[in-house]
């Protein structure tokens, strides 16, 4: 009999639904977690319908855990039972090679292991993510929710908060820098709020004018509809940093047009053949740069979770109860939801 | 009657042939250069040909100058007649922007005037090259050519030299990185002694295994058959930087494959659209960095001529008279130099 209640998908189509796992026995360095809330990930969907050909079924989603310790291994020294903690999109990595050493785990030269749908690296078992009632995780990869965030809206941090935050830091973005944000979902949202606190002047780029409105009450100083030609020639060469959370294939010219001398692009959503094709004179022409960037190490995951307290940044979320997953799955793919869908576990605890 | 003997070209399929231009007569702050020697930058063709669709006839190429000082201006503080002095591929920038205050003058937010085919920003003539026998330029576009370096051998550094030299000092590369080279022309070569002499393990990128011997001759410490899929798998994320000289469309994707995680694809040569396209999951996944570099600033223009005098890097050429030109650029469209042609103005100066 499983020990643990969840939701999986089984199948490409068969959407999810109850389904039983086994948390494992906590190893000395683990922590056992009762979920409170887990947020809800677009890449969630795509490896439930096996959008990337690798899921392997059943798979139980979610990476944006956030709930209270209820036990610990003999060895652990950073956690105690209560404590309010999260895990975000991995679960482990070699810790030996440089990238591990240098607190940048997701850069892992084994790969990291993936919350869910990953291979455990003692056991060979298939991880299963948040959306369960409970999880073990080595204590490495666990970090601490400080009091002055409120769970449900800390959950999307871990995945939505720390993809957007780690270029920004790792590019060193402060006031007087002019960053663009491309794309106004769940990554999208928490870059703007991460840009304008680290000081820099924010605009939202959106393809729509029905969405100017919205932009600026997200907080950005200034919005550009990107399918306006006067605007974006306008805005040529006035922007030190372009985050461009947009998933889906889309021209990055027009807008590397509108960095700077020395300005940078980060990619933080797409994994495609960049098509249309990047014109290489832009880069060369003006030494510009296109960047790419993967989540965040769990030193800066830590940090990011701090500097949020410290600057009063949350994700906006709207609550879920597990059994309407499915629903919320297709909003997401609609692009409705504002801006991250968080289930409440307790949903799936109180369940028959 | 003209006052300068020069060579141009007058039509996309006129080749070139003497032609009579007038130098200007000096400015406060211009030095008038008696030119030794000219490079022959394959840019140079494009421009004769009008393969870009700019070219405003009759053309004087040349951005590869050096040559001694016959008289100056007023003003001139720099230099005297005498001196050993080279001309790049810029003549004149605003000299006010951000760009240019920082040195940057190739990045003017008003566009740097080319030293050939650009448009004089005083009297709106249109600027005619090195292959001439003199220049009038004003001394911030004037670099001082260091007793050490032989004055043929120092021309192509003002071109092919900088262009290489720029991104990898402004990339910090240093002992212990690991630097890919890609391209063996005359930019190529230029950079596996930069890069060498910066203190990196330089290895060359080569299309043919005939190419392997004269790679190593080169200097390269190493050298990588890229047509070869075992050796590319082999170099999987080993590499800090790759300098990549490829003037024409190829597939980026198996070199950013060789970079470690935060390691930099740095484009010189190309400015095409990238094609095949660039696969954004090889920058997300190890945020890796495609950067694109063009030529390089004053200031660090006279850096490098130092750098090469201390270092003793010198550039491979092949000695020219003017009078073969055209045969010489049919050499370089089939990649047959070793590794720059530079013409002997003397050639010139004593033709009928």
């Amino acid at each position: 009999m499983a020990n643990t209640k969840a939701y999986a998908a089984t199948a490409p189509d068969s959407g999810l639904a109850p389904h039983g796992i086994d948390r494992r026995e906590l190893r000395a360095d683990d922590v056992a977690i009762e979920i409170d809330y887990c947020g809800v990930c677009h890449t969630d969907i795509h490896f439930a319908q096996n959008d990337w050909g690798i899921t392997k079924y059943p798979l139980v989603p979610g990476h944006e855990i956030v709930g209270r310790v209820t036990a610990v291994g003999d060895q652990v020294k950073g956690y105690s039972v209560g404590d309010r903690v999260g895990v975000g999109c991995m679960v482990d990595s070699c810790r030996e090679c440089e990238a591990c050493k240098d607190g940048l785990e997701q850069y892992c030269l084994q790969g990291m292991t993936p919350t869910y749908n990953g291979e455990d690296r003692h056991d060979g078992s298939i991880t299963f993510g948040g959306y369960s009632e409970k999880v073990v995780v080595s204590e490495h990869f666990v970090v601490s929710i400080p009091e002055k965030l409120e769970m449900a809206h800390a959950a999307p941090l871990l995945c939505a908060g720390i993809t957007t935050y780690s270029p920004l830091r790792h590019y060193g973005v402060k006031p007087g820098h002019r960053v663009g944000v491309i794309g106004m979902g769940g990554l999208g949202h928490m870059g703007v709020k991460f840009a304008r606190a680290l000081g820099a002047e924010v605009t939202i780029f959106t393809r729509s004018e029905s969405k100017v409105a919205e932009a600026k009450h997200q907080g950005a100083h200034h919005v550009i509809v990107s399918t306006d030609e006067q605007q974006m020639k306008d805005a040529a060469e006035s922007f030190d940093f372009m985050l461009d959370t947009v998933p889906v294939q889309h021209d990055l010219n027009p807008y590397l047009n509108c960095l700077k001398y020395d300005g940078t692009h980060i990619l933080v959503g797409l994994l495609e053949p960049v098509d249309p094709a990047v014109n290489a004179g832009a880069l060369v022409g003006k030494r510009r740069v296109l960047a790419g960037s993967l989540i965040g190490g769990m030193p800066e995951t830590q940090e990011m979770l701090d500097f949020c307290a410290e600057h009063d940044v949350r994700c906006d979320i709207e609550m879920l109860d597990m059994q309407h997953i499915n629903e919320a799955y297709e909003k997401v793919k609609k692009g409705e939801v504002k801006y991250r869908y968080v289930i409440d576990m307790d949903s799936l605890k109180q369940a028959g």
